[in-house]
């Protein structure tokens, strides 16, 4: 956070003046602000402001809005589509510092957090409630970041994504005015849905400052288990079979044979070199057990042979750390390359067609992309790990990244299940929903003329 | 559906072109089709247009958007907050032609109907695969009018309301071009959720005509349990208690000593006359159980003496029919009376606050209003049982209304859990959300300039 020796832009002293040593305009710091997780081109902004309050936010597009300037939010900056590269410059508003969880309601099953607060934080302050948040990306993204994208996870299928979790988000608009929508009731029929509007609006309608969260007990038991499967067939046959019948499954995690072969490396595992499905259950003790039952009959009616329990807590987290590490299980494949991540999302009864089509894709194209998926929302991840110097394969893996849309599309699915738009599938939204762009691009207008937030993402302006 | 013999209008001949015989302005018909439920003042439009596909709407979209005429959707008439009431005329868009369901996917748990078919049309369409759509709010009302409110009702503690059950919709906008938002994957993050901003928008920015649902499965086994307690406390505590514990609990009514009685008139039935819980339970067999009895034992902690299980389909049926009829059995406490039905949300740590404080204001006030609650979402429902002709009584039960409400936002909870704002509670709207008014007007403004679509809802355009 050192200043710029020259004379400054009349903008950045306002900006110095509201906030003293938290602006930075250090070339690191900029850098690292206009990067996510992806393999999109980075874009700095111009400066960075680590505010402190959604009055400061406030105050910060203020000033924005008039010098002219975009502003775009930064989380923990875990997102895969580019949604955080300042591509037409301006400030960057760093989370970070909005770290306090300004009230558990226990009683109420409910919590109100600064955005910067992350989802292993929250967990942390509320371990002794016999409460828990679910939502699990699985990166320790900030649940502003989490709310702005929408972001769903491994136990979404049980859960539900944000859009079912946010009860309630205040949040600044491109005006400076500060709103709070929603509430601490349940449920509320006043007026239009605000806050699902902001949610998965990627930071280009309103900035996220606070947002306030449904909790959920924290179940009696918990077991989880381990399946292999001899085809891909028989793995997706079971998820859907898990689905249909109706079984509450917290987690249920297909891995294909190139990915399991990742984790063994990169995290020390044994698991036959084959398709796999790891599974979670919550409940009481009787209905774990019934849910593990059940799911362990329909498996073995899909061909798989063994279901191997981890009902101890240690086996059960080395197994979601080899999970959560996936992506770079994935990159450590292939040293020196990069991981372009995807994802789509199909109605359940097209996965396994949409799978093993898009497996026969990627053998053709001759890539490597290494699949998990959580195949109880027909919902899976490929990590194209590409060289992206190579000017040949980028043009194939973006190719391949088009089929495998058009595909999930032709199937009645989506573009994108939980990674959002950002920059990375604007076109792609476009090929799904042209039809809703104009309706899209009217509330943007309307709620951001000067089009200042976030600018680049979801949409052009057409 | 008789001519008017006299000149029409240049609309209304455009609108007979396009409709034939399907445009009425027999003054039955237009009477009819500007009421609600409601004791609100109706509002009968200019003509009413049957129409039969969401081509005709786009049609009568545009032809009204040319004559400047308002358009005001209808489904069965059953909304509780004037929504209905052509307040500035034009022409009633009548659904109850559109009644096809159009694709029944019961492998992925969803479907898709036209806005006219009914919740129990529906599942009487669906009753041999083996799921239902839950949301219940009483009245057989149309599945578009119920996305167009946002309903939810007696099941919506386990199920969710419109909002989690709604994953698609075909909706025409101001200018008469056609949308299909959402789709069939469970889960997306494919650009602005234009499905919930529209699910509560009370047909003031689009027209809803197809509605794709997520299903669910029959449980195994239903029970239903009924149990009376000494005082309002220990019926809300248990409420709380249950909740707080995790129990799954489907349906958890509470009815007062007033409404109870009611009840008892209206459906012959002998409860003794106290506070009363219906419970129902979905589950397995041995969940259902072990459900009923630790509800069972929260009730008895806090004071309740029985607990009376109603198991036989039969007994179960009688129950929940006198729970939907608790407004006409309310009704029926005064002949001649009219009702007037209103709703707030609290959360649920306030519920007993929130309803005693309440009962003594009714007491005091001295009007006749029973209670009845959805006590697992915090929120309940009031039937000022008024003569509208009084003004000393109406004024009465305005400020009381006004003070329910107040009391409510005091608690941190919400003007209408599920009722809506219409044009009943636009005041009451302003009070609860007066910084989220802008931004509610601005996307009106943007999708809807010429203010044709159900004007004078929600909130005035200030």
């Amino acid at each position: 956070m050192t200043a710029d020796p020259a004379p400054q832009p009349g903008w950045l002293d306002e900006l110095t003046d509201l906030l003293g040593q938290r602006v930075s305009t250090a070339p690191a710091v900029l850098q690292q602000h206009g990067k996510d997780e992806s393999y999109h081109a980075a874009a700095a902004p111009e400066a960075v402001a680590f505010v402190e309050s959604t009055h400061e936010v406030a105050e910060v597009v203020r000033l924005c809005a008039r010098h002219h300037k975009p502003v775009v939010p930064f989380g923990v900056g875990t997102s895969l589509e580019g949604h955080v590269a300042a591509l037409h410059g301006g400030v960057c508003l760093d989370m970070s510092r909005m770290q306090r969880v300004l009230e558990v309601n226990a009683e109420d099953l409910d919590c109100k957090v600064e955005a910067g607060v992350t989802r292993k934080m929250l967990n942390t302050h509320i371990r002794d409630t016999g409460l828990f948040f679910p939502i699990d990306p699985g990166a320790d993204a900030s649940l502003g970041g989490m709310a702005a994208t929408g972001a769903s996870g491994t136990n979404a299928v049980r859960y539900g994504t944000m859009r079912e979790n946010v009860i309630g988000l205040t949040a600044v608009l491109a005006d400076g005015s500060v709103i709070e929508t929603g509430g601490r009731a349940r449920k509320s029929s006043a007026g239009y849905d605000l806050t699902r509007l902001l949610i998965g609006s990627e930071g280009t309608l309103g900035i996220i400052t606070e947002v306030r969260l449904r909790l959920h007990g924290v179940p009696e038991a918990i077991s989880s288990a381990v399946c292999s499967f001899p085809d891909m067939d028989g793995a997706v046959s079971t998820a859907m079979m898990v689905i249909q019948s109706g079984i509450p499954v917290a987690r249920m995690e297909l891995l294909d044979e190139v990915q399991l072969d990742a984790c063994n490396r990169h995290s020390g595992l044994t698991y036959p070199v084959q398709p796999t499905i790891f599974f979670e259950f919550h409940g009481t003790d009787a209905s774990v057990k019934e849910q593990a039952e059940r799911s362990g009959e329909l498996a073995r009616e899909c061909g798989a042979k063994d279901f191997e329990w981890a009902a101890a807590a240690e086996h059960r987290s080395r197994l979601w750390a080899a999970r959560h590490d996936a992506f770079y299980a994935a990159l450590a494949l292939r040293p020196g390359a990069k991981g372009w991540p995807t994802d789509v999302a199909v109605p359940i009864s097209r996965l396994a067609e949409c799978i093993l089509e898009t497996k026969r894709d990627i053998e053709e194209t001759g890539i490597l992309a290494p699949l998990v998926g959580h195949v109880g929302d027909g919902n899976f991840h490929l990590v194209l790990v590409i060289d992206p110097d190579d000017a040949d394969e980028m043009a194939r893996a973006e190719a391949f990244n088009d089929r495998l849309v058009r595909r999930a599309l032709a199937m009645d699915g989506t573009c994108t299940g939980e990674h959002g738009i950002g920059y990375g599938k604007m076109h792609l939204l476009e090929m799904e929903h042209a039809d809703l762009l104009p309706a899209m691009r009217a509330i943007k207008q309307a709620l951001d003329p000067a089009g200042l937030l976030n600018p680049g993402k979801i949409f052009g302006m057409g």
